[in-house]
């Protein structure tokens, strides 16, 4: 296919799609109070090792915008990295369901925020005192620039946040890319870092369209829930949502196939001279020259222009179902030139 | 199964899990810009026999909330019956996506608005001129009473709407049901009677977890996507709901099911004494005694006890897939104990 | 003048106008660090007997939308009576600050609440569970009928708001004359019969903009404030704010201004015979016919329609310059024709 | 006194009192239907040299987020100065009236935009199509920093605006100084050079609380109308507000008074080598050593630190009630001290 737009132009793993028609048959009590959800919950607590809240939504910017309104007023300062999807590409949904809190978005290398810049950001506007209450560090985690904050550098900025009185957010779409990169456990990449609310990606990763809240600090779960309702975002049929869950997170099907979309970007990365930040998860940015661009585009390869990252950046992103084969063509193509 | 709870219990069509299969494999561009969601966009236009924009999400909720806050200021007045969907179920969604409009509910017989209570409610308002401007007329079909407005009923409640300045909502959860019930075409359901937004419902009737927002008033488009976007109802990898749409518009499937739900209704009725309401498509309305309930509800028959409407009442609901052997069931449970 | 169309067609104190010259001279710390805001402070304590925080605001509907949403998170219900200001006359003033809280008016004979009535309708919210969540019930003291609650009415409103999670707002635009009809103190009023925040009415009775939101729960404060600043009420030059309470509230100008108004209400009703509801404060509401309405209109006295009670419904506003000779006046008027 | 705090702690112009004392006696029609307040707009519209709208309120912060609300949808963009009042001081109050804009803040030296920034900022969020829709440019006439921006620079940046779909908020706080300060007619300093609403100061510059809502774009009168009324800024005794600048608009004393606050704050400057900015209006940024500031604070001086200038900043306001004597001393306690 060729196709390195997005992780989200792949389709759907096959367990997943058989787990939503083996569940078809028969009635179930809808919104949630089914023995399938509560499955799913269960499989989750033992995943991150403790006893967490969940609730399923249909879309990333859904969980990352209830998640973020849930640890902020509508006065509240969000502290975000600069290229973080709740800033630049969510049509300022967190400040819609927070009722019109204020991201603050910081510059950080290689897509991460630090520690110093940071702390910086929130004093500023603790001490000013007339612009914003801060309330919420948001963390994406792998990160939109296709790297990763250890366990040391999520523990540091947590404590940073908790500090001055800010809860953490983490955006999870390609927190499964994250775990098999690092090797550390769920828990230690989130509650036990200090991470308050985690939206759990599986869309991106496989699944149809299924994103899961997962709150470590469980007394947001009562207000969630209404926000949630309220917010359009209760789905009826709760079963196929739940179906998706439990075929994604059995066998490790989250796992394997983050591991095969990133290593189909390492496979990447180590055949191209041009790459512009580690590639920790299975996104590969790249500076390539015009006629480099232009050749690959006419033999079919599909993948985006990246101006945020400068003149002739591009991303290249592998998913579940990218191929050796594939990335094997396009580095073919992107030598044939030289 | 015996559950006559809600439409909600029911799983999906075998068509629709089967198209969803088919378009799994390969690549799509993301977020709509896929030939299948074009060729569902020109089923609608067909069977709506007019140039519509249309824009799908995965609740009646989210579909019903932004079509509001798309016909209405946050300082307008929505006026619905009393025990709509939007006013009674929603955790004040349409106040959420509007950002602070008011509901005015009316009360009116069988589940629907007239004419009269509907002109003096806005009229009242209107003049006050200090309460809210009135913005927004909201009605659904088939009602959340099982009952229908006939063709010529939705064209008078759309003109006194439209004299007043408002525009007119239709919740079409159960669209399909009212179509199959009046014999009317979908545009005479609709924008020939004076609808400028219809949330035609997918999921009560077959689907997994599909809505559409048909837009008549073709300028909503650019400020629903964005609505869309920002309420978190974008869903990325769109071949999926699309693949319920089209699966659910092809062949009928959509009134065949309905249909059957009806008619599973009209069953049930007809073998009852105690129906509250008319019966115009799949849901019964009856009030019982109280050992006639736990008659039933002894046997595993499963319904919802309806308040509402009064002590006793309750609520059968028939779907999709409910047989006549059921609703037989049913029926000789009830007669059981005369 | 003959001007009996509201409290506020009159002008301001001859105190208060002398009090906001006299701190003119001089510079002073803005926003409310100065030692007149101070004095003012305790002035309120000393009256409400209780170590309340204030915080002045410019308009009523200020004073109240601020403190509903204080007491009212964005899915929160709103219990008042159908002629409760904050539903009638503010443009959704509480659902803009609240977040899309809905408001639930209540029928009730005077323009008051009754246990009953207001009971049933938290309930029937509670039981649903998905219309909203309970939260406030906001009172008018005295009420925009003209009428008054006694203390032991409050403190049953009270406790039917407190058993069931929801706070109370108390709309005190005609507090002081509450105050003066009822012979209560200040505190039986307000915290002692359960009430959470006043909005204490100065504007009505005697001062050119001045409304004070009287915090019992002092727990709201730093929230308030900040939501104070947000919503544009953070007036820069206090001490001109601060002034206007402090005349106010001095040698019982506050009391004497409304026991002027409530007589001559008293006087003008003792003097009719089609007067509609009890006359406790500073309000008459009276059906007259036609031809005695174009009488009184021809001879210049000057009143509005209230449609609200019916046709041929007027309201006789009396306020704190309102003079004997203006109501015989205007009694002399109505009788003339008789 | 020697406070060089802010314009706000000093009082009011005798004129203005005097005014709002004469306008005292007898009935008004509340709510601004009386001869004084069209008085005043047409004061406004002659002033102005066109047939503008207006509307009164009693902050700046409330005339601020208005206007910004009136011209930027929910999901707006809305650029301006990084330290701009409306993104620095005003606790979110745009993001909250708009129902959640975002703010873009763009840094500029002398506290002004450039043409360049302000046209690269808007074009990078107007590409990238997923942030929010460009929609508003906020300009502050004199700048926070004490500066000005010519006629020309205004008619360049509205410019810039307008070909990118923004219309054009001027914080006008201290739009008098700015008219004084560049000899420039108040209209081409608006309206001719594409401003399409003014909030105009007069708290800072004499008034008690009065801020004038300017729309040169009439078409916004009537939601600007309801938006105000609904965010408790609509005054019922209109009157004293409508003094406040009949007296402010009279005789030039509005530039009077702001003729003396620049010349005090020029006579500051000159005699100051350690200014920051730009003197073009009534405020002076200087950095002075730890010494000096403990000094001139030992000898009573009051002004605040301006950490955002960097360390040892600091900002002196003159007021229209600020002396030559007061300047003088505090010119003299700094050389004292060399």
């Amino acid at each position: 296919m060729n196709d390195f737009r997005s992780d989200n132009t792949h389709g759907a793993s096959a367990e997943i799609l058989e787990a939503m028609a083996r569940i078809n048959s028969g009635t179930f009590t809808s919104y949630g109070q089914d023995p399938l959800t509560a499955r799913v919950r269960d499989r989750l607590r033992g995943i991150f090792e403790t006893d967490c809240e969940v609730l399923p939504v249909l879309t990333g910017t859904a969980g990352n915008a209830l998640s973020v309104a849930a640890l902020t007023p509508p006065w509240g300062g969000v502290f975000c990295h600069e290229d973080a999807h709740i800033h630049r590409d969510e049509m300022g949904a967190p400040e819609f369901f927070s009722g019109g809190a204020k991201l603050f978005p910081i510059a950080g290398a290689n897509g991460k925020l630090d520690r110093d810049s940071l702390a910086t950001a929130i004093d500023k506007i603790a001490n000013e005192g007339r612009t914003a209450t801060p309330a919420c560090v948001s963390l994406t985690q792998a990160t939109e620039a296709g790297t990763m904050y250890s366990v040391d550098e999520l523990r540091v900025l947590c404590d940073v946040a908790h500090q001055r009185g800010c809860r953490v957010h983490m955006d999870g779409a390609r927190f499964a890319n994250a775990v098999v990169a690092s090797g550390a456990s769920p828990a230690d990449l989130t509650w036990r870092a200090g991470v308050d609310v985690l939206v759990l990606g599986a869309t991106k990763n496989g699944a149809l369209a299924a994103e899961m809240i997962v709150m470590f600090d469980k007394s947001l779960a009562a207000e969630m829930n209404t926000r949630w309702h309220r917010g359009g975002h209760r789905a009826s049929k709760m079963r196929f949502l739940s179906a998706q869950f439990d075929a994604y997170l059995s066998d490790d099907l989250w796992l394997r196939n983050a591991r095969r979309a990133n290593e189909m970007a390492a496979r990447l990365a180590a055949g191209m001279t041009e790459v512009l930040q580690p590639v920790d998860a299975n996104v590969v940015f790249a500076r390539l020259g015009p006629d480099v661009l232009a050749r690959l585009r006419a033999r079919g390869f599909l993948f985006y222009d990246w101006p945020l990252f400068g003149d002739g950046a591009v991303r290249f992103v592998c998913g579940f179902t990218t191929t050796e084969a594939e990335v094997d063509a396009l580095l073919g193509a992107l030598q044939s030139g030289r």
